[in-house]
């Protein structure tokens, strides 16, 4: 029975558990994968760290060398972002290994190469971690929904805004003060853009998207708005509607069953949707299918073991393969459906306008609505010595009429500013 | 690019769902699995009824004989039951195909049997769909957490008698009035047995235990305590804790992890966790893991559709592995633990006394408590003229510890009977 030789790339937050569980599970692993697993050799970047429980032998600074080496199996690629991991991958293809990568930022820019590579290569790339972390999410999308339809995929994939509105929600605190207090219990990372200004978010949302809709969606395809602009005003407005605001990410089929979309944005979702109580750095997804109807999975979507686990569960699938000889279920994109920009996207929307505090001014602002064929569900009215505030929550509209609704607003005299836009959902 | 023939055991409320969506959704089929799939035979009871959508030629009631057949790439069986289900699909493996299968009962029973034919024919045995519905479980526990170290599985795994315990919690009615509405709604079966005895959450939770904790384990193994003895008055007392009465399915593993121990029991958990809000029939399963952390599944548990979702997922895999000429994972149960009697499961208890309403009684009730080592957390007290009623809610305690706490209250004089005893969870 030989054994498989795995190469580790990254031992940050998620490698070093990865090192750790293969250490001390490395006999349920060769049982349940039918032959030992080593770990053949740990690339860093920093040489002269300790790496507690990883004999210094194994650990090297170069990345390269170690996927070029002939006697490896598998590469598990935890370093993130898009280079040196990108070609790293390539090379591993190359010389006929497996990959296992946790890294939706390079699977959302160019899944579909690095899926070609590993074809060409008759090798297997599995990535179940890149998406809410140890949630079970790739896997059931791709192969337990392989015979169904799904239309619609919904949820909270990132943990850290997740985490800041949270504490804006029950804090009533505003978005830089809830970044600030993130940052300090390590739930925001020193530089938090690819969270807060959704691209982590919208990376998954084109994964998901992708296996979901058996077509190819990369990380540019998916509209994103970040968070950076939710207020605390915002919030307030969604409890008074007994809502609250999710960062969330919405990857849809249309009607027609045609075409499909991926967003990413801020949406308010009443306080009694599943969704609300999701807490902190949990995430939950829900997918809607033609046959199995609503799923939910839920858990948490981040930290080194969670992620580990979903690294290890991908292990396990791609050794047993080799193995066997075979390859898992590669890139499945033959539905190619249009992928549409937000134009046509259909949701409501919750509209918060700086009005003068006129008579006549709600009948002119509703007369703009109704014009650009938006309907309006409710509206709250509330004065201030001179000028007020009017919120307006609308029945389904597309994208499209929302926004033409909304540049015809800034022009009448009577709207002094539209303090802010946003989407509800969960209805 | 030949085509894969399917041999479909039973045309019921499975079967017709998954005849259907091969039919409509051939084109999707043939893509995802990279050959078209056709169905060459569907094997039923009664020859004469209506099958719709179903061409007439393709019926038999001779399945014996279809199963036979060398065409047979997979067969699915939807029959349900021991016989003939079992030595149906022991015939399929003789001929080579792989079996995907709805059927709890005959997987709890004669798994490992079953699983021992696939492996010597080099077939597989796929069965997503006999537990919990459209939920991905199996496949999920089986491979996303392959490389993780499964602890605990919880969940609500049956929907006829959550519909059941639903309708008692909201109406104040007893057992007997919500079957009979259970069942004039098509939610319980003119036979309720399998389900209301807790035969069939026992059934799931074998196959469950055995997945999680890699070992054998049958519905044999597993203690099972149906709802048909829960009264109006346990729920009320639920009620009046603030809880719920859940018909719970429990895969453990000891806390020295040599042990695993599989329960199917009622007991009462808040109305503020999670499985608390599952209603009707839905399906909703927590999975904690060392890695993972808690991870929770939710969806429809049964139906036509959602069934047949989940079986056709199954299908899609068997029908790849072919193509590629391998096998998914079989079963593992290399760990061989050893599966406990209920004994030394350690839970809270429930307890509720009619009692002579007389000084000192409490006192009494509470020595006996405390001779056997069974800790009180809460004790509620109930006159009615001459006699009372006692509640009693305990610390953790082993099953054996209570029992026999229970026996000496028994013989007690002023312990007029003991009304109910029910296990709390969740907390
Ligand atoms: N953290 C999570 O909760 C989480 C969850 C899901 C997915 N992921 C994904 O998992 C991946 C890793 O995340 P992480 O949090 O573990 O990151 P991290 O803590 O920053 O670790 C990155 C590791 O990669 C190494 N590295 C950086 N550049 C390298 C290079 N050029 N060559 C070799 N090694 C290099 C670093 O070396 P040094 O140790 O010397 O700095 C470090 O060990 C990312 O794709 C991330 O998106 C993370
Ligand atoms: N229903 C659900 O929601 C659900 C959910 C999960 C799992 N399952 C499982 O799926 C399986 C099927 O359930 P179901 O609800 O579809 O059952 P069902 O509606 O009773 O259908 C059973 C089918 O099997 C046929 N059949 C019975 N005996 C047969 C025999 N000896 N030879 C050939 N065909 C025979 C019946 O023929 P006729 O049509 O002629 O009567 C019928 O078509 C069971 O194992 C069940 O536990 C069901």
């Amino acid at each position: 029975m030989r054994t498989l030789k795995v190469a580790l790339l990254g031992c940050g937050v998620v490698g070093t558990e990865v090192a750790r569980i293969m250490t001390t599970h490395a006999a349920d692993l060769a049982a349940r994968i039918g032959a030992p697993v080593e770990l053949a050799g740990v690339a860093v970047r920093r040489a002269n760290r300790p790496r507690p429980g990883i004999p210094d032998e194994l650990v090297t600074t170069d990345a390269a060398e170690l996927v070029k080496r002939d006697d490896i199996d598998v590469v598990i690629e935890v370093i993130g972002g898009i280079e040196p991991a990108r070609s790293l991958i390539l090379t591993a293809f190359e010389q006929g290994a497996s990959v296992v990568s946790a890294n939706k930022a390079l699977l959302a820019a160019d899944g579909s190469a690095l899926h070609a590579a590993a074809a060409a290569a008759g090798a297997d790339l599995y990535y179940e971690a890149a998406v809410a972390g140890a949630i079970p999410l790739i896997r059931p999308l791709r192969e337990s929904l392989a015979g169904d339809k799904v239309n619609r995929v919904l949820g909270i994939v990132n943990g850290t805004t997740n985490f800041i509105l949270d504490k804006m929600d029950s804090t009533g605190a505003g978005y830089s003060e809830a970044l600030e207090e993130a940052t300090a219990l390590g739930y925001a990372e020193a530089d938090p853009t690819a969270d807060v200004e959704g691209f982590d978010a919208a990376a998954k949302a084109a994964i998901l998207a992708g296996i979901a809709f058996h077509t190819r969606v990369t990380a540019a395809d998916v509209f994103r708005e970040g968070l950076t602009e939710v207020t605390a005003a915002d919030i307030a407005s969604a409890k008074a509607m007994n809502s609250v605001v999710k960062l969330l990410a919405i990857c849809e089929r249309s009607a027609d069953g045609s075409r499909v979309t991926a967003r990413v944005h801020p949406a308010m979702i009443p306080r009694t949707h599943p969704l609300a109580n999701v807490r902190g750095a949990y995430n939950a997804v829900f997918v809607e299918s033609e046959a199995a109807g609503q799923l939910m999975f839920y858990g948490p979507g981040a930290g080194g073991a969670p992620t580990a686990s979903a690294v290890l569960g991908d292990l396990v699938a791609v050794c047993r393969n080799k193995l066997a000889g075979s390859t898992g279920p590669g890139e499945s994109a033959y539905a190619q459906l249009t992928v549409s920009p937000m134009d046509g996207v259909v949701t409501r929307y919750h509209v918060s306008l700086d009005v003068a505090d006129k008579a006549g001014v709600l009948a002119q602002v509703a007369t703009v609505f109704a014009e650009h064929g938006v309907s309006i569900d409710t509206v709250r009215q509330q004065g201030r010595e001179g000028d007020a505030s009017l919120v307006v929550v609308t029945h389904r509209a597309t994208d499209a009429a929302l926004s033409a609704t909304v540049s015809a607003l800034r022009s009448l005299d009577n709207v002094r500013g539209v303090a802010s836009i946003m989407r509800v959902e969960g209805e």
